[in-house]
């Protein structure tokens, strides 16, 4: 068990790294080469421009004004400035309510502290249990916990009132929150401009109709059943197929680009390229010509499935987007059955256009229902036996098998240095390259799912990977073995014996936790604003790709908060807060700086860097309620298993009434507010259709809406975001800025990952 | 352990009392004395009177035509005969599902049966395990039984294949059910009459306004949200404490009316009566005069409380009856969010007038959550620690206590005849007692819970009496102790120890199930038929309050069927069915002649007797469905364990795939048909307003709605049915027939009630 100087030794190492990647984050930020890794949010919003070319060269790439240097923290005040409606306007309501999160961490954590070290602290310390007794090692640290209290002793009380206080402080802070948040999202929407989601809803499972066209079918089932507010839709094209062939033609682009910039470069020698797989082998040709010549062709084969798409029947699919007169009108719509058969002519607000997941529009009732039992099962394979195909890869992947499958890799191998190399890397590196792949792997899941919406695929693929960090970090790291060892302890231990064994197992866990927080929280969050990775391919894309303007715009890659890794993270963060406040408050302090560090960071990041794909209005506020609500009911009945072990048995029923509070407030809670973050009531929809009839009575709504859920694909010919601008430029009435802001990142993945 | 021959003992006797009491039931009915009671169904519907008068007063009472008496059992294809469409016009949806229960017990069990008995009956019966055993004691049905397989016997592959087998065919049965009872119900709700609540939505939580009294609020509110389709409100007041004082006042009557026949009959002797408690002490006064002075009193006070609610601002509820022009637009209101803050302006369907449960319209969000907690709280304390008060009662309800108590009783206890008596009696009594009120105080908890029709808090109630009956009656029976005690197996053991204890327990209940369903099952539903309580009380009031035919009328009560007790308790049969089907599949037949014959009596009875009080459209059915479900899931866990015990492991991943394949089935039914039992869709409010707006142009909707929720206490000043009646028929807008029927019996308690 590690001493309060182990700690110290720790804590020293994290500052100082965290404090190296901040000095190395101001120095490198000041660099005009710099400035589109670290502002490009200002660039995409119009507002920053190229350093202009009067200046001098070596000016352009290097900042030689030494003042800027010495502030070189100045980024904090300036991410804490921006009030937070202006945040909201700026970087929309999705990342304020994320940074919130930070905020909700410092707001029940604070106080939580502040009582904890005041009263538990010296309960604990005073409490002599550790030092009376023999043959036991302990630590400082296990002296300021609950570890230190004797069997059966009268301080138990503190703490149980501390439990019922920290947890009515809690009930308080979140009730707020969520109020707040409804609150925030309600007049976000109500703010709004019009947009056409605002008017759309989403109409799945159009059944077939022998004498009618999908299309005659949508317009004939709502011009009778909402005669009064239906205006238009539009069919929903099957254009997977297209959209692979444009994004191979993208790539094809971008070879053919670097081949010419290096030519023109170095006119003397023609670059050439192998045809063979990623050009490292098959018969040389000259690069520019064969990309030229592949492009064509691939050219030819978009014209050719491009008018497929729209000719062809059966590329339609029964889907729809059926836009209404009114807000009213789509409110209604979404939120009422249509058929008697609630499986056809399902009805949903519509996502925004960007937000919009095309591949899964078409997929049948029954199909869904089999999907999801599917991944239902594959999840639970994935959480706790994981451990099973690594151990069986990490087994292969020693220097005797990769000598038998690449035998003319051994005299390689043999040398020493390389040898000692790959046995120390190699049994880690399975496990690595998965817990990299495990959110793409999550995300896939909640593909096939069938989800509709990319915000709603995030939040789906959140929630399994909290699954996943719930048992395999947090519950993995305190019983020490695989899932697979906890599950089968969980299975064969009475319902009452599995909070004991863990609950005895936290407080030695504190410091290795502690540890945790400063390593992932501290020096994590710090590396995060340095953007190592989206900076080096800057660099690249900008030395080789890069020829106009333009492309420099392109080569920018700001990234954007991913919710569905990074929420389950913090949630981490919050459960470690609510297990150890009462058994050993000292692990607070480390929590809260995490959670101030980490606010300013990302407040940073979504003002300066990153920039969404797509605007959610915060719907994922009851996923996090939810969590936060998990969280405390696992901290509670850890909580009792570890009291009723310290023969405080008559503590127990008390503290059972705080899990069944805690799920009474929870269905509160839901029943008080979830519905604005589903629903969109019919009061404020007549209310800003009201104001807008008034305000502009001549609007044409039916031009306005024909258009607004196209397919990317179809919005001319590239996935790249400007030709969708050029095409909204000219439609007067769509908001361009908003959507260029968000649609020029669309399709492109997810860059900035953070990983666990 | 009973052998067969003591199975077929308690077999003779139960089939013996069934058919006595059938008998006796061929005898009473055939009298026309009894004609009331027999056939109240009738005279409501007009359709029978009572015996002409040309008749001889014997032939009126008694029937003497003996080839009557001969077809005793001809009630059975009478009661058969009629065809579903039918039944459903003459005894409503309710009614008519919840036989189709019974119906469609015979439908899973049928088949089951047959291939469980030549299946399953051949491969334990050649098990011979049981016999190569020693110092081990079992019967016959042990021999036919599961316990017969010879441990890790390859046999059980064939009760796996069959669990597989019974469990896809009963998915097959319930899917097909649901989905004609879901059509059911749509075709009921698209061809029936113009109904006041097709038109009409139940508003709640109406938020307070200075400005403006209730009424105002609800009529802007809704002018302004659904400008084209609001029609009319009606606000609600808290006529509660009125609702009493008529309710006191019809008391009084009663008794007015029974010393006024007394007097007439032997007017020798004037009446007299003592004005204390229960008119067992107090001075002694004239009965009539006594009486009349009361009941005048009380009017005054009646009138006065009339007055007062009307007048008085204080007395109308946060709650209105809002109604819209067409379907359609009841149908937007009742499924959209109205206002941004989802616990005020609650909008639902508005129950049926009859349905609508007043008292409890006016209870707030927090309150309600509130409620909802302490009553679940309630619940677990009354299902695992009910037992407790119990034996605190029975211990003192012993001789020497009474003694105690009231010592001037005892020298009558002390005769012998009346101690062993006492002594015999006593220590039961208190259970029983509480049995027979239970499903009065899980109705009061449904109550309190805030529910707002009698439909809802019928469903509620079933479900508590649902789990009461699932632990105290089925787990209680097969681990033998209070549902205390398994409370405290089920937290000390493994969750996967739980199944095996209770798995391992199930063969060797067989018998004893066998007698419960013969004694419970088959005598219970003859002894339904019967109606003995209301014979008798009818012959009570027949002899000492009617007066005139409409007295007579008013004294006949039909009673109605208590989904809140009869379901649970048809669930258990299913859960028996379930469960043994693998397991002792010798259990089924008895299963299957209770099925057969309860259908056969309750369609004789909801034909004949029965008078609901309310309509709901069968919506309970997907309650139905959860409860067969959570039944499947019970019987596949416990085979599981049941088989694990039996050296048979190997089975466990394959039966571990049911309840899962189970769920999975759960959540698919309910996003198919689970929605038409809560949502009225938009397309066929439609149909039904298009064909009413072509057929009846000139109709005035607003005359017709205007009264139609009414607290029934202003319906003509008495709670009593007939002057509803008068009211209704001077409005020629209202379906006379059908309201007459079912208000008649508004406000009278249940009285058919089946106890456990």
């Amino acid at each position: 068990m590690a001493s309060l100087q182990d700690i110290g030794m720790s804590a020293a190492i994290n500052i100082l790294s965290a404090i190296a990647f901040l000095v190395a984050f101001a120095i490198l930020r000041l660099q005009p080469i710099n400035d589109r890794v670290y502002f490009p949010k200002w660039y995409l919003k119009g507002i920053r421009g190229s350093p202009t070319h009067s200046q001098a060269f070596v000016r352009q790439l290097v900042n030689l004004d030494c003042k800027t240097y010495i502030t070189f923290l100045n980024w904090m005040p300036a991410a804490l400035k921006m009030p937070e409606p202006e945040l909201i306007e700026h970087a929309g309501l999705d990342s304020t309510a994320f940074i919130r999160i930070y905020l909700l961490g410092l707001k029940i954590f604070m106080p939580i502290t502040v009582l904890a070290l005041v009263v538990l602290l010296p309960v604990n310390w005073t409490g002599k249990s550790l030092e009376t007794m023999q043959n036991v090692t302990f630590s400082d640290i296990d002296k300021l916990s609950i570890s230190n209290v004797p069997y059966g002793s009268d301080r138990f009380w503190a703490h149980l009132v501390m439990a019922y206080v920290f947890t009515f402080w809690t009930f308080y802070v979140l009730y707020n929150e969520y109020k707040i948040m409804a609150n925030m999202r309600l007049h976000f929407l109500a703010s709004e401009h019009r947009r056409p989601d605002q008017f759309t809803v989403l109409v799945r499972n159009v059944p077939p109709d022998t004498d009618e066209s999908v299309s005659e079918h949508v317009e004939h089932f709502f011009c009778v059943n909402h005669p009064d507010t239906y205006i238009t839709h539009q069919i929903v094209y099957n254009a997977n197929n297209l959209a692979s062939i444009v994004e191979k033609k993208k790539s094809l682009q971008n070879w053919l680009t670097y081949y010419e910039n290096k030519y023109e470069r170095f006119p003397s020698k023609k670059p050439t390229t192998k045809t063979g797989f990623f050009g490292l082998w098959g018969t040389k040709v000259d690069a520019i010509d064969y990309y030229a010549i592949e492009r064509a062709k691939l050219s030819q084969e978009e014209e050719a499935e491009r008018k497929k798409v729209i000719s062809d029947p059966n590329t339609i699919v029964p889907a729809a987007f059926v836009s209404f007169k009114s807000r009213w009108g789509a409110a209604v719509c979404a939120q009422t059955q249509q058929s008697r058969n609630p499986t056809i002519w399902l009805t949903e607000w519509a996502p925004e256009p960007c937000d919009v997941y095309w591949a899964n529009l078409a997929i049948p009732y029954f199909e869904l229902t089999i999907r999801r039992l599917l991944m239902a099962v594959a999840l639970f394979f994935l959480t706790f036996f994981f451990m099973i195909p690594i151990t069986f890869v990490q087994s292969l992947a020693n220097i005797e098998g990769i000598e038998r499958v690449f035998p003319f890799l051994k005299k390689l191998i043999e040398k020493p240095t390389v040898r000692s190399l790959i046995q120390g890397f190699l049994p880690g590196i399975a496990l690595k390259i998965f817990l990299i792949l495990l959110p793409s792997i999550l995300m896939l899941m909640s593909k096939i799912e069938g989800f509709t919406s990319l915000s709603s695929l995030e939040k789906r693929s959140a929630g399994k990977y909290h699954l996943f960090v719930l048992v395999n970090v947090f519950l993995g790291s305190i019983i020490t073995g695989t899932a697979l060892q906890q599950l089968k302890l969980f299975l064969q231990q009475a319902p009452t014996e599995f909070p004991k064994t863990v609950g005895v197992s936290i407080p030695m866990k504190a410091t290795f936790f502690i540890t945790y927080i400063m390593v992932d929280g501290w020096a994590g969050i710090a590396a995060e604003i340095l953007r190592l990775v989206p900076l080096i391919i800057f660099h690249l894309k900008n030395t080789f790709l890069v020829k106009t303007e333009k492309d420099r715009e392109q080569a920018m890659d700001p990234g954007c908060l991913s919710f569905a890794i990074s929420e389950p993270r913090i949630q981490l963060y919050f459960l470690l807060g609510f297990v150890y406040c009462v058994v050993t408050p000292i692990l607070l302090p480390f929590i809260i700086v995490f959670f101030a560090f980490a606010y300013m960071v990302f407040r940073h990041q979504i003002i300066n860097v990153y920039n969404q794909k797509y605007e959610s209005g915060a719907t994922f506020w009851p996923d996090v309620h939810r969590r936060l609500i998990i969280g405390m009911i696992i901290s509670q009945l850890l909580l009792t298993g570890l009291l009723s072990t310290k023969q405080a048995d008559s503590s127990t029923p008390l503290l059972i009434v705080l899990p069944i509070l805690t799920i009474w407030f929870h269905i509160f809670c839901k029943g008080r507010f979830e519905s604005a973050f589903m629903k969109f009531p019919l009061e404020d929809a007549m209310v800003k259709d009201t104001l807008e009839r008034a305000t502009e009575p001549n609007l044409n709504m039916k031009a306005y809406l024909q258009n607004a859920y196209v397919h990317p694909v179809f919005k001319g010919g590239d996935l790249d975001g400007h030709l969708i601008i050029d095409d909204l430029e000219n439609n007067p009435l769509v908001p361009t800025k908003r959507n260029s802001n968000r649609s020029s990142n669309f399709g492109s993945g997810r860059s900035s990952d953070v990983e666990l």
